[in-house]
């Protein structure tokens, strides 16, 4: 059981990376060196790939209690665009010319925490580089035999937001309607097999046709709808028509708005992601009928941040390491190779080109 | 301990009562007739007296299981003017030229339910008139010794409303910070103080600066803001300086949005009402910040309808009354007398010129 992290600790998530201030040596050699990923400029309007600059940094020492961490893989969610909007959100305010934060898994080259020893597989808060030296109390030691996309995905972050998000705060019950939107994303994709598990009728929404077939056809949802196609709000109608007890909401805005016309009496609204507002320099009003709609209805609606429940990670990981092993969960990511790749990786997922959690390899695995 | 009523008896509430369809008699006399208050036509706009007019209409016959009922007193609030905006609310939608509906106590007249008996005082969904024929199973006996403005303030739907808003929602833990808008309403001021007894920090919102000495001076907030100051934004922050723990909204609109950005970590919301988009033709957007904040902070926002906690209104009322006799809790009335002054008092209520319960007395108590 890990303990709760610090919210500092926690926003390292996101936030660049505090050892990117480091200062450079004169000349990294080839040998020593740490490529990086920094923050090139605040993006303006949609993210781009110039928005970040690659950079040579030494490698750095690990300091008594930390760890030398090589970097194998890294995650990238929607979330950690919300860190670069400027203004304040649960991730902080970003600034231009630091390391690119985000998490990954690693190996242990050197050690200066007696925790850990050289070979171990750990997951932390590495930030997009190619070693990391980190203090060993905020890494998370994976368990022998998991892939690094399993451990940033449907073990990481990801599954466990859809865990406690739908089982905590949702709390789906046995015949009940549950809408998830977002939903061939890194959350979505599991909140909606997790919903299934517990016996739910699941419609998801995602923006495009093939999304949706996969949805349906892959992984077992019973309704799939691409909200940008004219009918969506029909379609929607249609796709509910029992209403919806259950809103996993990964993406606010209007699609927020069409699911609290629909929400069943008691429905529960589960408030995880604001994507829809994430990718631009001027987010939109809030949605209508808040809160006329929720008393009408009498709707809860509650946002939450995972690491709440990180005293429960591990309770987690032993229930969906069960679902993954018995196929009731299928793990999907987008994977890209090479830490190049992983401003090109941010846009993809941000336009929505990505399926499940997306994985940018850094280095092989051995 | 009542039973939870169904929802059309609900909507009866608010919505024109039934029986305002009994055909007229050609000829009413002053001696077996029945004043009666109807919505002459759904407002446009704010809300106007003449928005209503007075008929004569026959005095009921109860009909098997019915009881007739000479109404003492009605109450109006906020929630009636929803139900008055022609398209749905929690209330319905409401029609021209049928009976105001609303809540009122009277005294048995006559009885055809045997669990009720000439003399005595019950409360029930009257309507804006002189005389009801009512289901028995709609009416409940008043204790003896309770007051009609009692009964419809403190001890009726607006001392339950705040009851189980604030401690079945909004769960406020000895010093946390308390909010309450509309505070000197009638569920306002009645949650202020519900909110001191649990030990908490209360701060009230209210329009006036008399509204405002009345809930510092008279009834024990520790702080209260008049939002139509123009100092109202910097008045919020200066007076919630460790935020907010519980913020219980009975107005929506833009002092949420402003309430929003106060919240503590893990707050709560407690939807109410929505009073600042009721007397209006066209409600405004939502609170920006939605859902964003609710994931930043952790917040849960739940809406409510006391009805949920029909089935415990008895222990409620218990405590209310205990609450009462010992002084901690003042229920507050603004009186009004005669029925043609309904409409009126409902104008006045809407514009802010009412302090506590509205309540209009309808025929003398004897």
């Amino acid at each position: 059981m890990e303990p709760v992290p610090r919210l500092q600790r926690l926003l390292a998530h996101i936030l660049p990376a505090a050892n990117a201030e480091r200062p450079l040596s004169s000349a990294p050699s080839a040998a020593t060196g740490n490529r990086q990923i920094i923050v090139a400029s605040v993006p303006k309007g949609s993210l781009k790939a110039v928005d970040f600059a690659p950079r040579e940094a030494p490698a750095p020492e690990p300091a008594e209690g930390e760890v030398l961490v090589r970097v194998l893989a890294i995650t990238i969610g929607a979330g950690q665009r919300a860190g670069l909007q400027g203004s304040a959100s649960y991730a902080g305010a970003a600034r231009s010319g630091v390391l690119m934060g985000g998490t990954g898994v690693g190996r242990v080259e050197a050690s200066r925490d007696k925790a850990f020893s050289v070979g171990d597989l750990v997951v932390g808060q590495t930030g997009w580089q190619e070693l990391a030296a980190l203090p060993g109390n905020t890494l998370t030691k994976v368990a022998p035999g998991t892939s690094p996309a399993t451990q940033l995905g449907a073990l990481g972050t990801n599954g466990l937001t859809a865990y406690f998000g739908l089982l905590e705060i949702g709390k789906p019950q046995q015949g009940e309607t549950v809408v998830v939107s977002a939903a061939a994303g890194s959350v979505g994709h599991l909140v909606g097999q997790m919903a299934k598990i517990k016996g739910a009728r699941v419609v998801g929404i995602a923006g495009s046709d093939e999304k949706c077939k996969y949805l349906t056809d892959e992984i077992g949802f019973d309704a799939a709808l691409n909200y940008k196609r004219p009918t969506f709000r029909d379609d929607f109608k249609a796709a509910t028509p029992k209403r919806i007890d259950v809103y996993f909401d990964n993406v606010g805005g209007e699609i927020l708005g069409s699911a609290l016309f629909r929400m069943n009496t008691y429905g529960r609204i589960v408030c995880c992601g604001n994507a829809s507002q994430y990718d631009t320099a001027a987010p939109g009003p809030g949605p209508r009928g808040i809160p006329g709609l929720l008393v009408n209805n009498q709707v809860r609606m509650e946002g939450f941040i995972v690491y709440r429940y990180g005293s429960r990670y591990g309770e987690a990981r032993s229930v969906l390491t069960d679902w993954i092993k018995s196929g009731k969960l299928k793990a999907r990511t987008t994977e890209y190779h090479g830490l190049v790749a992983a401003p090109q990786a941010f846009v993809d997922m941000l336009a929505g080109r990505t399926v499940g959690t997306t994985v940018v390899h850094v280095a092989p695995e051995r």
